[in-house]
C-alpha cells in the first residue's frame, strides 16, 4: 500500500493508543498488535542479514592475512562461494537438508525444489514467507559452511576448482550434515545431540572441508624449507583482517541469536555469552600469545576472538555465564596451539588458521556441551554435562563430532582428487608465484601502490 | 523511565508469561503485547539503518574502482551529498514527494516543512513518530539516489558543484519522480506503474544524472586516445571496492525488504528473491565476462551483483523465485555489455558504470514487472506479465521508465551545464592531474605510503 | 525446537491469519502475538549489536587518522578494550552501575555479580532474559567509553598500560558515572540532570580520560617544534578513516534510538533528530574549515559529523527538529575550534581530537537539554530550556558537566601516574620511532607495501 494509507492507518492507531502507549497494555478491540508470526520472520531476517554480513568478514579477514597478489582472488571467491551457494541451496540444498526424512541421513521433498517456487509447484504465495524466512536464514549458514574452506586453500586453489567445491557443499555435503543435526528426524538429532547454532554443522564441517583441501593442494610455494622448516608469511593488510574480525563478531549476534528461529526472550541470553565468550576467547589467545612469543600478535589475537565465537556457538543455549568466559577462553588457547601444531607438527599449510579456529575450536564447543551443559538451563539436553555430574550427553556429543568427520573429511578429499583430475585443483608453480590476480582475473588489488615482490628466491623450497 | 522501573515491569511480565513462552499464546489480560505500529516502526529504523549503510557502500565502490590521488574526495562528495541531503528532504523535499498533489505532479503539505517540527506546526509529538520513521526510511532512498551519480562524475567534478547538485536532487528532482510513482495520487501510481522500491524511482534516477553529469563534464584526461580508443584506468583498491559492494548487499535488504512500509510476513519473499537475484546477477556477469574476455573479472563481478539487485528491486514483490533467478541473471549479463557500450560505443566515461549498472538495469528491472509479474503473487498489478499472457502492465512500465528519463536526464544535464557556466563544474587540467585530493581538499589519503604517478604522457589525450 | 516444529505452526497461524493481514487486526483466540516483552528484547538487541560495531568505527577511525607503524597496535588496543571491558562489567561493573544505591553515588547488588550467573545465585534462567539484554545494552556503552581514550592516546602508550586502564574505567570509573545519572536512584539523576543516550555518561567520560592520558603521556615525538609550533602528522588511509565515521554514525542509530530501553514508539523521532544532527555536525565543520582555511578538510568533515552525533546524544528526546539541526551545526563548528584549541593553544596533543569531538561536545550537547529543551517535546524536564525561558535544568546539566569532569579527570589522571609509576605508560623513544607494531607486538601493518619512513630528523622536536 501507498505510504499515506499506511499512515492513515498510523494516525488513527496512534490517537487510539496515545493513553496506553506508557503502561502494559491490554489487548481491545481498538489496538492492532504485531502476529508472534510477523516478529520470528522479523528477526530471521534480522538475524540472516547480520549473518549474511559475515561473508564480507571471512573475505576481509582471509585476504588481510594473505599476500597483496592474491587479494582479488580469494575477493572472487568469498563472492562466487555464496552466489552459487544461494542458487544450490534454493534449488536443491534446502530438499537435502530439511526434506522428509530419508533413513535420518538426508531429506528430499519436492516442495522444497526452487523453494516451492510458484511455477513449479502452485502454491499460494501468503503460505511461503515463514518458509522463506527459514530459508534465508539457513543459506547465509550454508554459505557460511562453504566460505570456510577458502582461508585453508588460500593462494593456490585453482578458481574454477572452488566453484565446483563451493556447489558441492552447499548442494550435499552442508545439507547432509544439516539434516542430521538440525532436522527433527536426523539421526543424530533422534539421538540428542545438541548443536545449538553449528560448532559441528557449520564450522567443523567447513573446516573438515579446508583441511581436506589443504592437504589435497600441498603448501604455498615458499612456505616450507627443504627440510620442513616452516616460514611466515605474513599479512598483506592487518588492519582489513581486524575489521573482518569485528564483522564477524557482529555477524556472530545474528548466527547465535538467530538460531532461537523465531523472536523469544533466550535471543537475549544467547547473545550475552556470545560476547563473553567472544571477549574470553580474545583474551586467552592473547595471554598464551604473550606467555609463549613475548609479545601478544594481532593475528593470534584475532583468531582468539573467533575461537571463541566458535567455541560457545553449540552450546550457548546450555551453559551458565561463567561457563562461557571457561569455554571461550579455553577455546582461545586451543587455538594458538592448533595454529601451531597444524603448521608445525602436521605441517599442513592453512594460511589463515581456518582448520584450527573453526576445526579444533568447533569440536572443543561441540563437546563442552556434555562438559558446562546444564539441564538448569536447557532442559532438552539427555543428561547435565560432565561437570555437573553426568555422562551421556558427552558421549553423543563425541559420537556426532566423530561421525561427522568421518563423513566431511573423507567426502571433501575425494571431491578434491576428483577435481585435480579433472579440471585442475591447484595452480602452476609459475601463476602461484605471478600471484592468482593476474594468472586467474587479470586483475591488480593495489594499482596505484609499489607492492613488494614476493620471498627471495633462496628462501624458497 | 530508567532501568529498573523497565526491569521491574519486565520481571513481571516474564513470570507472568513463563508458562507461555513456548507455546502460542493467546492475548490475556496479564500479558502486554507490542502494538502493529509500534513493530512498524521498528522495521521501518531496521530497514533505514540498513539503507544508510549502503552510503559507505557507495563509497567504498567508487573510491576503489579509481585512483588514489582522489580518495578523499570521493569520501568528501559521498558524506557531503547525504549531508545536504538530509537537510534538504527535511526542509521541502519530503513534502515535494508525499505532500498533497498538485495535479500528480508534485506535491506540498506546509505540514511536512521541516517535518511538522514542533516549533513550525505545533504538532503533538506523540503522533509524529510514525511520520518520522517513514521520513526516516524515504530520506535514505533519496540520498542513495543522489550518490549513484557521483561514480560517473568521479575524478573530475567541482566539489562545490556536486553539493549544488546534491541539493537540487534531493530537493526536487528526485522528489517529483517520487511523487509520481509512490505517492497515491501521482499519474504514474494512478496509471497502475509498479516500481516497489525503486529500480526507477531511485535507481534510474541516480543514473540519468551521472549520464548527464558524464556527459556535460567530458572523459577524464587519459581515458580516451586522440583517436577515440578507451584506456583502462584501474582502480587503486579492489578489496576496498569489494567490501563496499558486500555494504551494498546488506543494505539492499533494508532496501527491498523495508518497502513493505511497515513490518508484514512479505518482507521474507521479498528478501529471499533479493538475495536470489544478487547471486544470479553475479553468476551471470562472471560468466559473460569469462566467456569474453577468457578470465572472470573482478569489477565486471561486482557489478553483476549490483546489477542483479537493482534488477530486482522493482519487481520484488510481484515476480515467481524462478522468475528473480532470471531477472537477475539477465541483468548481470546486461551489466557487462552496457559498460562496454557506455566506454566504447558512446565513449561516455562513467569511471564505475554506474549509468550502466543502476540506469540500463534500473529499466530492465521496471520492465521486468511487466515481463514476469503475476497477479497470483502481486493482485496489484494492472495485469499479468507479459510471460503470463498479460500486456497492460508491460505498457505502463513502459511508459513510466521513458517518462521519467525524459525528466530527469534533461532537467540533470540543464542543471549542471548552469553550474558549469557559475561556479564551474569541472576542476582544471592541472587539478585533474594533481589529484583532487590535493587540488580540493590539501589531502592525502594514504600519506605514509608511496603512490605511483599518473599514466605516462605519451599515453594522454 | 526444531525447524518442522516451528514451520508447522507457523503455517496454521498464516491459514488462520490469511484475511486478517493486510487489516488492522484485532486479538482472537487463533492468533499468536508478540509480547511487549519479547519486542523490547529484540530491540535492545538490534541496538547493542549497532553500537557494539561501533568499537569497529573506532577502530578504523583512530587508525586511519595516525600513521601505518601504529596501526596493528591499535587494533589491538581497541580489541583488548572491549575484551577486558565485557568481562569486568559481567563481573562487577554492572553491579557498580545499576546495584541498589550506596548514597546516590555508587551501586551494589551481589545478584548482579558475574550477572547472576546460575552457578552464583540459583536463578531460574528464565527470568534473566531481560536483565541480560538490558546489560548487553550497557556493557557496548561501557566498551565505548572505554574506547575513546584510545585516540587521544594513540601512536605512543603501553599496550599493557592501555589494558590496565581499560579495566578500570569499566570496572569502575564508568560505572559511577552512569550510576549517578542513568541509575534511578543516582544523585544526578534525583536532581534532575537529563542526558538522554550519553554526551555526559559516555563521550564525556571517554574524552576526560583521553585528555588526562594524553596529558600523562606527553605529545608524540615530532608533533610539536622545539619552540612549541605544532606540525601536522597526517593519517596513513584516509578512505579507512571514513569507513570509521560511517560505521560509527549507523552505530549511533543504535546507541541513541536504543537509549528508549524497549520498543516504544519514540525510537523514529530519536533516530530522526539523530541523522540531522550528524548531517547538520558535517556541514557545519565543513564550512567552518572552508573559511578558516580556504579549503574543506576530510578530517575535520569526519570529526563535524561525529560532533553532531555526540551533541544530539544527550539532548535527542527533549528538542526539536529545528534545534537538532542547530545543535549539530554549533556542535561541528565547535569541534573544528576546540581541535585547533587543543593543539595551539593547550599544546595537547589528541592525534584525532577525541577529546574535542567527545568532550567539548560532549559538554555542549549536555547543556544544550537546558538551552532547546522543551517539555512540550519531554515532559520530564525539571523545567524548559533557555530558548523557552526556562532556567532550572540549564543549571542542572551544568552542575553535572562539572561534577563529572571533576571525578573523571583527576581520577585518570591518578591512574595514569601510578601506571606510569609501575607498568610504564608511555614507551620509550626508540619504540616510539619504531612503531609500536613492531615494538610491542612483532608485527607488520602492510607487510607487501613500501611504507614511508617517519618524519625526517630535523623536524623532529
Amino acid at each position: 500500500m501507498t505510504i499515506q494509507a499506511r499512515r492513515n492507518i498510523g494516525w488513527l492507531a496512534l490517537l487510539a493508543l496515545a493513553p496506553a502507549l506508557v503502561s502494559a497494555q491490554e489487548p481491545s478491540t481498538e489496538v492492532a498488535y504485531l502476529p508472534q508470526n510477523t516478529g520470528d520472520i522479523l528477526w530471521y531476517l534480522v538475524a540472516a542479514v547480520l549473518v549474511f554480513f559475515m561473508q564480507a568478514g571471512f573475505a576481509l579477514i582471509e585476504s588481510g592475512l594473505t599476500r597483496a597478489k592474491n587479494a582479488c582472488n580469494i575477493m572472487m571467491k568469498n563472492i562466487l562461494d555464496f552466489s552459487f551457494g544461494v542458487l544450490a541451496f534454493a534449488i536443491v540444498g534446502y530438499s537435502f537438508m530439511y526434506g522428509d526424512t530419508i533413513g535420518g541421513f538426508i531429506g528430499w521433498s519436492s516442495d522444497y525444489i526452487f523453494m516451492g517456487d510458484a511455477l513449479m509447484v502452485g502454491d499460494d504465495l501468503a503460505a511461503t514467507n515463514l518458509v522463506a524466512a527459514e530459508w534465508l536464514f539457513q543459506v547465509v549458514f550454508a554459505a557460511t559452511a562453504a566460505t570456510i574452506a577458502s582461508g585453508a586453500m588460500a593462494e593456490r586453489t585453482k578458481f574454477i576448482a572452488y566453484i565446483l567445491y563451493s556447489i558441492a557443499i552447499t548442494c550435499l555435503i552442508y545439507p547432509i550434515v544439516g539434516h542430521w543435526i538440525w532436522s527433527e528426524n536426523g539421526w543424530l538429532t533422534l539421538m540428542g545431540m545438541r548443536d545449538y547454532a553449528g560448532s559441528t554443522v557449520v564450522h567443523s564441517v567447513g573446516a573438515w572441508a579446508g583441511l581436506a583441501g589443504a592437504i589435497a593442494l600441498g603448501a604455498r610455494k615458499g612456505k616450507y624449507t627443504p627440510d620442513g622448516k616452516p616460514l611466515p608469511i605474513p599479512g598483506h593488510n592487518m588492519p582489513m583482517a581486524t575489521l573482518g574480525c569485528f564483522i564477524l563478531i557482529v555477524g556472530w549476534f545474528g548466527f547465535n541469536a538467530g538460531s532461537t528461529l523465531g523472536a523469544s526472550d533466550s535471543m537475549a541470553y544467547i547473545a550475552m555469552v556470545t560476547l563473553i565468550a567472544a571477549s574470553s576467547g580474545c583474551i586467552g589467545a592473547t595471554i598464551a600469545t604473550w606467555m609463549k612469543f613475548k609479545k601478544p600478535d594481532l593475528s593470534m589475537t584475532l583468531n582468539g576472538c573467533l575461537a571463541g565465537l566458535v567455541s560457545i556457538t553449540a552450546c550457548c543455549g546450555s551453559v551458565s555465564i561463567i561457563g562461557s568466559m571457561a569455554i571461550g577462553l579455553i577455546g582461545g588457547v586451543i587455538a594458538v596451539f592448533a595454529v601451531l601444531f597444524f603448521e608445525r607438527t602436521l605441517k599442513v599449510d592453512d594460511p589463515v588458521g581456518a582448520v584450527s579456529v573453526h576445526g579444533l575450536c568447533g569440536i572443543w564447543g561441540t563437546l563442552a556441551v556434555g562438559l558446562f551443559g546444564t539441564t538448569a538451563i536447557d532442559s532438552g539436553l539427555t543428561s547435565d554435562g560432565l561437570f555437573y555430574g553426568g555422562v551421556a550427553q558427552l558421549g553423543i556429543q563425541a559420537i556426532g563430532v566423530l561421525a561427522v568427520f568421518a563423513f566431511v573429511f573423507p567426502s571433501c578429499y575425494v571431491l578434491f582428487k576428483i577435481i585435480s583430475a579433472t579440471v585442475g585443483l591447484r595452480v602452476s608453480e609459475d601463476e602461484e608465484l605471478e600471484g592468482l590476480d593476474i594468472s586467474e582475473h587479470g586483475n591488480e588489488a593495489y594499482a596505484d601502490f609499489q607492492v613488494y615482490a614476493d620471498l627471495p628466491e633462496e628462501e624458497l623450497a
